[in-house]
């Protein structure tokens, strides 16, 4: 190929990469929230951060196995029973780890093929994953108003390593 | 090409399709919030939705704008004197078509480029490109706290058409 007909949007390993430091970023705040208020604290009747990012540990490593497995499983928040900030950590970095072994088994050609996640979401396997990551940003921006109305100096929303 | 040597993450139609998607709901966000909380309500020192908008206004056009005319122009937020949502909006869909245009004039090899956006981020225009996006959702997601807060159901975050 050459340069020109090998010019892309972005990469995968750079989307990849694009995701882990959104992770990295979700990381620093759950540690920003005290023990306490991770698991109590909230605002307007919506959820503690606690169930945001157990949402978000339901979503992106479960998805990408069953998407590179080809097995549309359900969603299921209801198996993750985390009790503790150390717990939730923990298996926010187990995750990680699934995310990346997942990710880099997906062929490039996969990445417009349409995936019914879930059994429940039919679109192309890039929009799953674009959810994945906004969805992971949106309910962080939330997290970062707790942690504001808490009097807790969020993490800077450029760090990412 | 052939099949495999075209395949990619993304492709930029379908990028920029994401991006509008985005601002559809950004802009019915806005939309739901009422004329004086707008600009007056806020949660733990942040600044009021308006000026969270106002933050974004500055920003995707202009660095569109920036990018394709290979002018790194300073940022600027003051320039912006908008104190309706009738202002706010009128201005969200003039951007709207700004973005589309001038990322439409992008050519694909210049995604993987640097550039110096305002004059003081040098990274590859598809990060900057990212940047635009997750800092819309990052604040949108604030909003929908903001939303809550004041006992107003926020649009769903799938709704993007």
């Amino acid at each position: 190929m050459d340069t020109v007909t090998s010019a892309q949007v972005i990469n995968k390993d750079a989307l990849l990469r694009h995701w882990l430091g959104h992770r990295n970023l979700t990381r620093r705040v759950i540690e920003a929230f005290p023990e306490k208020e991770l698991f109590g604290f909230s605002i307007g009747g919506m959820r503690p951060f606690s169930q945001l990012a157990i949402e978000l540990l339901s979503i992106g490593g479960p998805a990408m196995e069953s998407i590179v497995k080809d097995e549309p499983l359900p969603y299921n928040e209801e198996a993750l029973r985390l009790i503790t900030k150390e717990q939730i950590l923990a298996k926010w970095d187990e995750q990680t780890d699934v995310i990346t072994r997942y990710f880099n088994q997906l062929p490039l050609e996969r990445f417009s093929e349409t995936f019914n996640l879930f059994g429940q979401y039919e679109f192309p396997i890039i929009d799953n994953i674009f959810y994945f990551i906004d969805n992971e940003i949106h309910h962080r921006g939330q997290g970062y108003v707790y942690l504001r109305a808490l009097g807790i100096e969020p993490p800077m929303f450029w760090e990412r390593d």
